[in-house]
């Protein structure tokens, strides 16, 4: 595609404000409306880059309520969804990046994102690593994984971990970079399908399918006689309400997500926080992008153990822009099996 | 009183298990029928204490109920409540304790206790600083805001901290060590009495009182407008919902009691808990018996900062073991104004 020519570009537009979690319908794929020229304007200092994968995270739907208290700001009804993708440079007004550059940031959930600033861009070296696992294994759920669990909850060899939505991108390895550490992982999942790939194909010492269970109190007393001393926390509700009555003493349990939660407010609340002083438990939220300076040794450390074969990695990828809304409501229904990513176009 | 006559020995007996907050009604004072002769048999080992002063502390409820998963076993139906005292040796078959000396440690709520092993027990030396001080300045509740404080809290100067139940026997303590260490200080208590107090003569920024207040998210946001870096958590429910909302980035939540809970398991439940991924913060639960290590230095400094005059202390004594009923219960419907003791005999 040569530089300067006008082409369309399909985009997927925000409706409005939404306080449950995301649902195909609060998004529209607009195609023909929008005709960019592929050149940025000289002195400007942008850069346009046509986008290959976009990221689906739970995260995002924090930014479709209208609440501009969090750490990033609501997406703006009738503009593109925005989210974490790989694209390549088409042409830039900025010295550090080149057409061909490929690249990992903030863009639109479109065929081609103008962006007049690219310093939050990343730019990185092909190697044999699929690119669209810059969006997961080696991306920020990966980053997510790595200082949640290093960096949040203190882990020791022989600990009993417990995940929650543990085939998601998170979980998954989270609970392969405990058993590197010599933890006992058992982790949960919504499907059958799901609880067989922890135990046969991502390593969990056990798994189990949350929705056949009728008590998780007693579920878990199963699964973890002796306590638990960390919980990845993914999905808030009745399964941390479980959990924390199930806490070895010194616990530690990182907040990463609360992804059945329906609206931020929980409405049938959690119950067992006394478990908190009686087990002296430390219950920690975190973001990844307080540890940025982590970033080079995770990218360095997760690699080495993929190419060794010590960590695989499941993705989930929808082929086309159009099928992104179904695939981002996907996540609060549990429908993806691994990370959740768009394929936009082929490199 | 002489060593080896026969007295009466009058005790405050534990009816029956519970769920709920203790009612006066759920112990019995019983006097006449049990005999004790002051001495302690030679080759026992044992101590014979007369009870000076008795604490009465909210932790205590937990013993109440029919549970062995905590770190303290239950009461025994029908035998002495039992708790932190102070007390004076009648008779010792231990060498390391003399006829005289004063000891603070767990003691039945009665007029003697033998002790068949002392090693609890803790000598200290009377000084100018009252007897009774040693059960809340000086004791497990000072020690619960020293170690809450410094070691959960990672207090930094000019941070922006809430303490709940603040004119309680911890509460108080946090508050002017918060404001020796540079912080803005705000409390909440449950009469205007208290407000006064914690304004007046604990010398804490701001103080009010909850139940004055319709809407505690409001409340918060007028006393924390730029947000809350700190709270000692001593109450639960709807305040801790409330603390959620207004807490800073990086906030740390230290979860010391939980006294407005009617149970173990909160009805009412918890509902902003999303709050601690979108801020980052530490809510961890501690019992200030896993600092022991640590005491020795909080005497010298909470005596030293007593002495000079930068602390004060607000005890609220009962008089005789018959009250001690009323005292525990009232701690849980807000009756005492200060740390609360009993004393059982004087020095």
């Amino acid at each position: 595609m040569e530089v300067g020519m006008e082409v369309e570009n399909k985009q997927v537009i925000f409706k409005g404000y939404i306080e449950r979690a995301p649902l195909e319908t609060d998004m529209e794929v607009k195609a023909g409306n929008k005709i960019t020229q592929l050149k940025v304007p000289k002195g400007s200092g942008a850069v346009l880059l046509k986008n290959l994968y976009l990221s689906c995270d739970p995260y995002m739907r924090a930014r479709m309520r209208e609440f501009y208290g969090s750490y990033l700001p609501p997406f703006v009804p009738g503009s593109p969804i925005e989210g974490l993708g790989i694209s390549k440079v088409v042409d830039s007004d900025d010295p550090n990046f080149k057409p061909g550059d490929v690249v990992s940031g903030f863009v639109g959930w479109e065929e081609y994102s103008l962006l007049q600033k690219a310093n939050q861009l990343r730019k990185f070296q092909q190697d044999d690593i699929p690119l669209s696992y810059h969006l997961g294994l080696l991306g920020m759920p990966g980053f997510t994984a790595y200082v949640g669990f290093y960096e949040v909850c203190s882990p020791k060899k022989g600990e009993f971990v417990f995940v929650s939505a543990a085939a998601g991108a998170v979980g998954q390895i989270v609970g392969q970079l405990a058993k590197l550490h010599g933890c006992y992982v058992v982790g949960s999942a919504g499907t059958n399908q799901k609880v067989d790939l922890l135990k046969n194909k991502l390593g969990f010492d056990e798994a189990f399918n949350y929705k056949e269970e009728s008590d998780l109190d007693a579920t878990l007393k199963r699964y973890f006689p002796e306590g638990i001393d960390i919980y990845f926390e993914n999905v808030g509700g009745a399964m941390l309400d479980a959990v924390l009555l199930n806490m070895r003493v010194h616990g530690r349990v990182a907040v990463c997500g609360m992804v059945t939660l329906h609206s931020y407010y929980d409405p049938e609340g959690i119950h067992n926080l006394f478990a908190l002083i009686t087990k002296r438990i430390r219950m920690e939220g975190f973001l990844q992008s307080d540890y940025l300076h982590l970033f080079p040794q995770f990218v360095e450390q997760v690699s080495s153990y993929y190419k060794q074969g010590k960590i695989v990695y499941i993705e989930d990828m929808n082929e086309g822009l159009e099928s992104s809304p179904a695939a981002l409501a996907g996540l609060f229904t549990g429908k993806n099996i691994g990370k959740q990513v768009v394929r936009v176009a082929r490199e």
